[in-house]
C-alpha cells in the first residue's frame, strides 16, 4: 500500500519507520515517548506501515505483570531492491532486501568501454534473472540503484564526460533501464556509492566520514552531518585533480607540481615501478606486487600514501571527520599505502582535528558496490521527506 | 502556545511553517498540494501555528469568481530573538524578529581578553536594555544566539582553547547567560555564525557555499546540502592551519612551508609590510593602507589572496560549492585579495568545479555577526525536527 502520491511510506510515518529501523523493535508507548506525538497519532501512523508490511508485530516486551505491551519491528523483507555495480572491467547485479542484505547476485567481466547499450542490456537481463531466481514479484521491487565508474549528474542520472566510458556521455541510463522496470532508477558514481555502503554498514553512527577510493583514479565520497554531500554540480570529492606541490615529494617523482592522480593512482605507481625495471601495468599488478612484498612496490605505495596524505591533511582540517576510510584496489596491497597516509596526516593536521580521527581500510569486499547502490535506493525510498 | 515538550512549533507543523517562511503566503489547498497531506490534516496543523501567532491570515487570493480562498502567511513579528556578537575588540547585542530583522541594537568597544564575566555581564545588561527599549516582553523571547571569536564546542556551547580569549576555556557561556533568560542559549564561533547569516540573507537558495573570514585569523564556515557543517568535533573549516608549500609563494615570503594564517592573515601581511618600511600592525591598518592604494599593501594583499587561493582550489575540488564568499576585515581592503584568490582558484581547480562558481565579497556589514547569531537561533527553534 502506498499513499496518494505513490510513495511507499507516507511522509508522516517516515520518522516512526526510521526509529524502528535504527533503534530496533518498539512499543507504541515507546514511540510516543520518542516522538513527542500522542499515542493515538502513533497508532494511526503505524497502521499504514503495518498494512504495507514494512512494520510487523514482533512479540511482546517482557513484563513483570499484567498484559505485556506489543512490540512492532521494521520488516526488511517487505520489499526488494535491484543494485547494479558497473566498473571498468566488471559488472555485478544483486537483489537485496530493505536492509541491503543480498538475496541473489550475478556477476561477469565486461568492458564498460563497449558502450551503454550492450552493458546495460546485460545488466537488465541479469536483473530479471536474479528477480526470477529469488522468487520475488515485480510488484515487490521499490527501486534500482546503479553505480558507474565516472562522473554522474545525480539529479538526472546522466554520466557527464566520463573519461573511461566512451559513448556514455549524457546517455539516459534511468530511461533505458526504467523501460523494463516501473520503479525509480537512481545513478551515481562508484565512489559515492561505496561511501554510502561503507557508512551504512560499518559506521552507521558516524556523522562525518570521508571515503577515498584509490585505484585507476582517485576520488572521495563525503559524508557530512550524516548525509552524502554531492556539491552544487555533483562533482564534490574530486581529489584526483588536486595539485600536489613537488617539494612535498621525494625527488624521484620529478620536480613539477602534479595532480594527485598522476602521483598516487594505481597506473601512476605502476609506471614508476616500470621505469625502475619492475614492470607493472595496472592497479591490480601494483596490488599483487605489494602483497608479495616487492621492495619497489612497497616503496611506491608508501610514497603514494604520503602524497595522498598531503591532500587528506587539508581535507581533515576542513571537514573534521572522525573516520577516513581508504578503499579501492591499491589500498588492498597491505599496509603500505595507509602507513604513508597516516604518517603525513597525523603529522600535519591540527591536534583538534586528529585527536579522535581514525584512518582505516575499507571493509567492503567485492559486493561493496552493489551494497552501496542498494543503500542509495533504500535511503531515498524510506527516508527522504517529500516536503 | 507550545506543545507538551515545550517546543514553539509542534514537529508536525514544521514543514508547513517552512513553506510559509520560504515560499510566501499560501492557501490551505496549496499547502495540501505541496505536502501531499489531506486538506483536513493541513487545517488541523495550521491551527497550532495560528493560535501561537506564528502564522496569520493574509487576506484572500485574487479569484475570478466565487468566494476567494483565504491566504495564510508566516508572521516574523510573533516572537523575538537576542543576538550577541563578540569580537576581539567589539561587542554588538541586537533584538531581532523571526526573520532576523534587527529591531534594536547596542554596541561598544570591549576587550574579549578581559575574560568571560565582565564581557558577558555587559552583554546581558545590554540584552535587557534592548528588550526593554523595544517594548517586547520576556515571554516573547525564544532564544539567544552568541558568536565568539574562537573555537566553540557547539553542542555544549563551551569555548575550547580559544587562543585570543584568556579565561574563556570551557567557561559555561550558556549557563551564565541562561540564568538571566529562561530560553535556549546557542553558542558558536564567529565564522560559522557569519556563514549562517550570509547564507540566509544573500544566498538562501544556494545549497553548497563556503564562507571564508580573513582578519586576525583565517577560518571557514561550510554550508553543504543546505546546512552548516561543523564536523565531528566542531572544528570543521579550520583553514588557518592548513600548510602551504613555499614553492607556491613568491620568494619574498621565505623558503619554508607555513600555515596559511602565517601568510595571509591581517597580522601576517602587516608584518611583511613593516619589514619593508611600511609600518602596519593590525588587520585594520592593512585594510586602510589597501584602500589608500599603498603599493606594498596592494602587493601584500594580492599575494595573500594567491596563498589563500592555493588552499581554496583544493576546497573547491573537494566540496564543489557554487559560491565562495570572502569576508573579514582584510577582505574589505578593495579588490586586491579577491583578485589573488580568483587568479589561483580559476587557474587550478577543475573546469567542472569552477564553471558555475562565483567568488565574491561578503555583503554583510557590521551587523553580519548579530544577524547570523539570530539566524542560528531561528533555525533551531523553527526548523529542526525533534526526532
Amino acid at each position: 500500500m502506498s499513499d496518494a502520491r505513490g510513495q511507499l511510506v507516507a511522509p508522516d510515518a517516515r520518522a516512526l519507520l526510521r526509529m524502528l529501523r535504527t533503534g530496533g523493535p518498539k512499543t507504541r508507548a515507546q514511540l510516543a515517548e520518542l516522538t513527542g506525538l500522542a499515542r493515538s497519532t502513533v497508532s494511526a501512523r503505524l497502521e499504514g506501515l503495518l498494512s504495507s508490511g514494512l512494520a510487523v508485530p514482533a512479540g511482546d516486551e517482557s513484563s513483570t505483570g499484567g498484559r505485556p505491551p506489543a512490540l512492532v519491528a521494521f520488516n526488511p523483507a517487505a520489499r526488494v531492491v535491484l543494485a547494479v555495480d558497473l566498473g571498468a572491467t566488471h559488472g555485478v547485479v544483486a537483489l537485496t532486501d530493505l536492509a541491503g542484505s543480498i538475496l541473489h547476485t550475478e556477476s561477469r567481466e565486461l568492458a564498460i568501454a563497449s558502450g551503454p547499450e550492450p552493458v546495460l542490456d546485460w545488466a537488465i537481463a541479469a536483473a530479471k534473472r536474479v528477480l526470477t531466481a529469488s522468487g520475488r514479484a515485480r510488484t515487490e521491487l521499490v527501486g534500482i540503484g546503479v553505480g558507474l565508474p565516472g562522473p554522474v549528474e545525480h539529479a538526472s542520472g546522466l554520466p557527464t564526460n566520463p573519461p573511461i566510458m566512451p559513448g556514455w556521455n549524457r546517455f539516459d541510463v534511468p530511461g533505458y533501464v526504467g523501460r523494463h522496470f516501473d520503479v525509480p532508477v537512481l545513478v551515481d558514481n562508484d565512489v559515492n556509492v561505496l561511501a554510502l555502503g561503507e557508512h551504512a554498514v560499518t559506521w552507521p553512527d558516524v556523522t562525518d566520514m570521508v571515503f577515498v577510493k584509490v585505484s585507476t583514479g582517485i576520488g572521495a565520497g563525503i559524508i557530512s552531518g550524516g548525509r552524502l554531500q554531492r556539491g552544487a554540480q555533483g562533482s564534490a570529492g574530486d581529489l584526483g585533480h588536486v595539485r600536489v606541490p613537488f617539494t612535498r615529494r621525494t625527488p624521484q617523482h620529478g620536480a613539477e607540481d602534479a595532480d594527485l592522480e598522476a602521483l598516487a593512482s594505481g597506473p601512476a605507481i605502476a609506471a614508476w615501478m616500470t621505469e625502475r625495471d619492475a614492470p607493472a601495468l595496472t592497479s591490480q599488478d601494483v596490488m599483487e606486487a605489494g602483497l608479495r612484498g616487492d621492495p619497489l612496490a612497497v616503496q611506491g605505495l608508501r610514497q603514494a600514501g604520503r602524497d595522498l596524505g598531503e591532500v587528506l591533511a587539508t581535507v581533515v582540517n576542513l571537514l573534521n571527520p572522525s573516520v577516513v576510510v581508504i578503499g579501492g584496489s591499491v589500498a588492498r596491497a597491505g599496509e603500505h599505502l595507509l602507513a604513508g597516509v597516516r604518517e603525513v596526516v597525523y603529522g600535519q593536521s591540527t591536534p583538534l582535528a586528529t585527536q579522535n580521527l581514525s584512518i582505516v581500510h575499507s571493509r567492503a569486499g567485492a559486493t561493496g558496490g552493489v551494497l552501496g547502490a542498494a543503500i542509495m535506493v533504500i535511503q531515498r525510498v524510506l527516508d527522504e521527506a517529500s516536503a
